[in-house]
């Protein structure tokens, strides 16, 4: 094996590139724009430009490096089939055969909800572990799964998709999946600030969120911790839901420990507070210790993911 | 490896134990009754003999078996421990190791649930798929996730505990758990029995069920074929709320196959389509064509499973 792999993670609006030691290291990283135009089109010529350029000025040799591992946002099956990676205009096609073409490089390709959990069970939040689950907060909710012989992928690469657990019989409103009550309309980014409009709407408790004309996850955090009585009860809503969804993932998978990850997570210790009053009454009695924690690699767990993915193929074959 | 190994499986009542060749094939099986009795002290020693008793009789030497798998009705972690196997009166210990010393060959005990997932996806109604979730419908709800690289035993051996999974918020009636609403309290046979019960209490149509001194599975499932108008509901309950929790595991696992086994499965094809009516609604859209099959072994499962998880074993040292 070479010295050198890289670790790519595809968003929709950057592309985040870094070149990792086998050990795990990080010693350089870098962003460019994700040009979506053309149906997505130019998004593996760019990379695959920019790692050239990148080798090229820092004279590298293509042996000095074994591959690129890519974390995308869509399934992807383990042939490389990717599909509905929608955000990015791409249709279906085999994403690790296109970019062997472009680079010479042996490719991998992965889920980035996969991608984040292997890069923080690899060199974050649940290093060391045997297995974790991580749930990424993100504007949707997205899971992976980290086993003893590494990421569960599941059939047409679809294991992890817990954004639609049912969680609340009671609910009216439709779920952009077409079900009612899935985790997703309370504690992703866009459930949350769905039910602070709604509880805004239906209360006359005065609430400093009626101030902003645009609520984000951010403020209601920040609100529901200097006691703001409708924050208090969204971050109420979103723990409870999460935590009902959680136990379940756990009673189902018993990994050693669940990262909590993506944006929302941000917020911190009242993010892990809020679930943790609640997810131990879902979940099986003999996993109700394992631990939550909250994710270490930030934006960057994708990438070093997606490198860790790409490291564990080539020590298969 | 030797060309034989023993498959057990340790049940309240009986003991399996089946012989069979790395290939699969079950040359020899046979019952032996379970002592529960000095806290299930004679259980292993038992085992040990009539595999003795066998092997002398049949003119086998140790070194034509390889070793001895064990199922047993409670969770073992990796290492081989043991807990709250409580039916059989057992308290904590390492039964590899006790095996091991009883009968001088390589032991390795899993769960009863687990091998019978793993039993169905070597010679039964999964054979040939990479992954298969097993859901085991007896007086509880069990289960087993086998995947790409073999069982998902999980921290403590805790993995697959899907009888919790909450499936009713309204629920008012406590599950011997603690919470209310969980899947065991439906679709279980005692949950069956017990839906049957309630509903006849509740309701002043008539029903053949109120014709039976005690009701079982069985008549539930007989009479809803007939057109019973209490039955055909107990049984769409039991369809619904099974649907909705196996809807959750199919998108957090996404396995190739479902099997639905244990006593309760028996009733055939109007378990399936019980469960068809619903489980689509509560499946991410991805996975929604993941089939339900009845499965093929019966009570020999565990037995097969058994087997089969050693010779895995064998294989990886």
């Amino acid at each position: 094996m070479s010295k050198y792999v890289w670790g790519v993670d595809v968003g929709g609006t950057f592309i985040k590139l870094g070149l990792f030691t086998d050990e795990g290291e990080c010693i350089d990283h870098f962003e460019i724009p994700t040009i979506i135009e053309d149906k997505g089109s130019r998004i593996l010529p760019d990379i695959a430009a920019a790692i050239k350029d990148y080798m090229d000025k820092n004279h590298y040799a293509r042996e000095d490096v074994s591959g690129i591992g890519l974390a995308v946002p869509g399934p992807v099956d383990s042939e490389g089939i990717i599909t509905k990676a929608v955000n990015l205009g791409w249709g279906v096609f085999n994403i690790n055969k296109e970019m062997e073409e472009l680079t010479g490089l042996k490719v991998f390709a992965i889920n980035d909800a996969d991608a984040a959990a292997a890069g923080e069970i690899w060199q974050g939040a649940a290093k060391g572990e045997k297995s974790a689950v991580m749930i990424t907060l993100g504007t949707g909710i997205g899971g992976g799964i980290f086993l003893e012989n590494g990421l569960l992928i599941g059939r047409k690469g679809s294991a992890g998709e817990i954004g639609h657990i049912p969680v609340n019989d009671g609910e009216t409103v439709v779920c952009k999946c077409g079900n009612k009550g899935c985790v997703e309309q309370y504690s992703s980014a866009r459930g949350i600030i769905r039910v602070a409009k709604l509880l805004l709407e239906e209360s006359n408790k005065p609430s400093k969120l009626r101030d902003y004309e645009e609520i984000t996850p951010r403020e209601v955090f920040a609100l529901a911790e200097e006691g703001d009585a409708i924050a208090l009860e969204v971050v109420d809503r979103f723990g409870y839901y999460l935590g009902k969804a959680i136990g379940i993932i756990i009673s189902i998978i018993a990994p050693e420990v669940v990262v909590i990850g993506g944006g929302v997570s941000k917020a911190g210790k009242i993010v892990l507070d809020a679930i943790e009053k609640y997810y131990k009454d879902y979940t099986f009695h003999a996993s109700r210790d394992v631990p939550l924690v909250l994710a270490k690699l930030d934006n960057r767990a994708g990438m070093y993911g997606a490198a860790k993915i790409l490291l564990d193929e080539l020590k298969k074959n």
